[in-house]
């Protein structure tokens, strides 16, 4: 593990919001904001106008508060920008869709480098990139005082393709609990950065831009899913909102996810800081997993493994008969993912 | 003018964001959120669903930060919410369209009253009704200090009913200028409650609650409107953004701007404080009035006053000949409302 560089360059005393202006500010990252294919009208007037091929609009909105969500010290500008659209990204994705539009409300001190601000759309037009998405709106206000956290507001609009929307209530009892993607690897790359250190580089990547598979959303929903959510407050939480929006009893099986999600950085890590590594696959959030029921016998999409299956009975998750509280209490763990709290 | 009563109750301290947690701020705020005519999904999955029965989307993002858009002593919960939401649907009628969801992302510190937050939802939902609008999805978040200013995102969708868009950008030379709803009620109001007044009353409301025009814009769209945006930074630095995006000299009229619009409680407080109600009328924002243009011999829709004309040249705005710069200068005020600053 080595020790960090500086990823905050020293800023321009001379090129901060305060100094440039919002509409200065504005104009710059719009620049930065790419181009969505869907776009009729795009940024820079009162609102954009955006082609809805399905006939609907996926729509939804994800806040990022610095020290809270990110570190200026711990992620690049255009970290900040990915990580902040792959959380909104992955909803969309988690409803089956295929994300179309960004928008974004800011609002940060005056002292604030506008160059920061220009990475932070950077990141988030090339994190949209792929789908032909790109940032179509939003908002850029300075706060009144030098001090204060960044807070970013961002709206993810997604098409669903002439699909049914994949809520968080459609799981039967009888379904199967299926997962795609990391689990822990975010949580993982925190633990790293907390303790001073910047590698395994596999592990601070994942914490600083996370990589959902935002395609097997809507594969998922061709395939059958009947509900679908992303991990993005750990494991034993998100699988509790299916289990409570279903009304239904969701078992899962410790050998399932030890056998496939203690992988990649995570054994090593876990070894050198003294950790269990399943406390990070239950409980880590922010790497944007796709957790999904689909019904009894259905064939998996590619990619998915199966965790679990799905009961009658008081709404809840078990791990192997177990409450996910007293699991999660058991490895020093809240259920649900806290980010740096 | 009489003094203010205190709008902010005592909180009570065990109902706070940071005691009640922000799972359930969520659940008690999304009671609030009303119901969304053309919502399929609502609130509490990870995205919203809606119908686009245009085929197109209309999105635009707004932020609100306390302390430079609004301040707890001087507003009530619900009026933040009802001003947060006209800033965001007057822009969805700017474009031709007809509101039909907001997404609301927050932060806000951990003390931040619980019941604070119902108030803001019940104030936004209550401007969204009559459109068949509502909250639709959003985000709350608690910031890791107790200090810090709230800050309010909030994304407006809209439909255009088969209209075109009208954007800032096609004023041609020759086309009137028109403009419809008030001009400088809310700078009025605020003047007045910087002083430590609350009277008179419909000056302080207009600040609290602004009443845009909002069917105005779909009709003016109808009429063949050729450019359009709302007032949100006062009326030359709106109309100067009409000029420079349609690349066109706006020349307004201060007599027609004088006859019609210093009115209501404009002339008895300028009178009372000693100001200039030009000035409010000229540079005051937030009030959500909506200027266009229209093709020259085109019957300017019920409502609409003209207020000057469209020329080829060097794009800027001028009143009486005078440069828009200058004529603000005169008055005392910069071109474009910057809030609280």
């Amino acid at each position: 593990m080595s020790r960090p560089r500086p990823l905050v360059p020293r800023p321009d005393p001379a090129d901060t919001v305060g100094v440039v202006g919002e509409f200065g500010v504005i104009s710059r990252v719009t620049a930065r904001a790419g181009t969505a294919r869907l776009a009729e009208v795009g940024p820079g007037d009162d609102a954009a106008v955006l082609r809805t091929p399905d006939g609907r609009v996926v729509a939804c909105t994800d806040v990022l508060v610095e020290g809270r969500h990110f570190r200026r010290d711990w992620s690049s500008a255009e970290d900040v920008g990915h990580k902040a659209a792959a959380a909104n990204l992955a909803d969309v994705a988690a409803m089956g869709a295929v994300p179309t539009a960004l928008l974004v409300g800011l609002a940060c001190p005056a002292d604030t480098p506008a160059a920061w601000l220009e990475g932070v759309a950077a990141g988030m037009a090339a994190e949209c990139a792929p789908f032909g998405a790109a940032v179509v709106g939003g908002d850029t206000v300075a706060s009144a005082a030098d001090s204060g956290a960044v807070v970013l507001s961002v709206t993810a609009l997604g098409d669903l393709g002439g699909r049914a929307p994949v809520t968080r209530g459609g799981a039967r009892p009888g379904d199967v609990v299926a997962v795609v993607g990391r689990l822990g690897w975010s949580a993982c790359g925190l633990a790293v950065l907390r303790r001073g250190f910047t590698s395994p580089a596999a592990a601070v990547a994942a914490h600083r831009r996370p990589t959902p598979p935002y395609a097997d959303g809507p594969a998922a929903a061709d395939a059958g899913a009947t509900a679908m959510c992303d991990v993005s407050d750990g494991l034993l939480a998100d699988v509790g909102h299916l289990a409570a929006d279903s009304g239904v009893r969701i078992d899962l099986r410790r050998a399932a996810l030890t056998g496939t999600f203690i992988t990649g950085p995570l054994p090593q890590v876990a070894a050198a800081l003294g950790g269990d590594p399943l406390a990070w696959v239950l409980t880590g959030g922010e790497d944007h997993a796709l957790v999904a029921t689909f019904p009894p016998g259905a064939e998996l999409p590619e990619g998915w493994t199966m965790i679990g299956d799905v009961h009658d009975g008081e709404p809840g998750v078990r791990v192997d008969e177990v409450p996910a509280r007293q699991v999660a209490a058991e490895l020093g763990e809240a259920t649900g993912h806290a980010h740096f709290r």
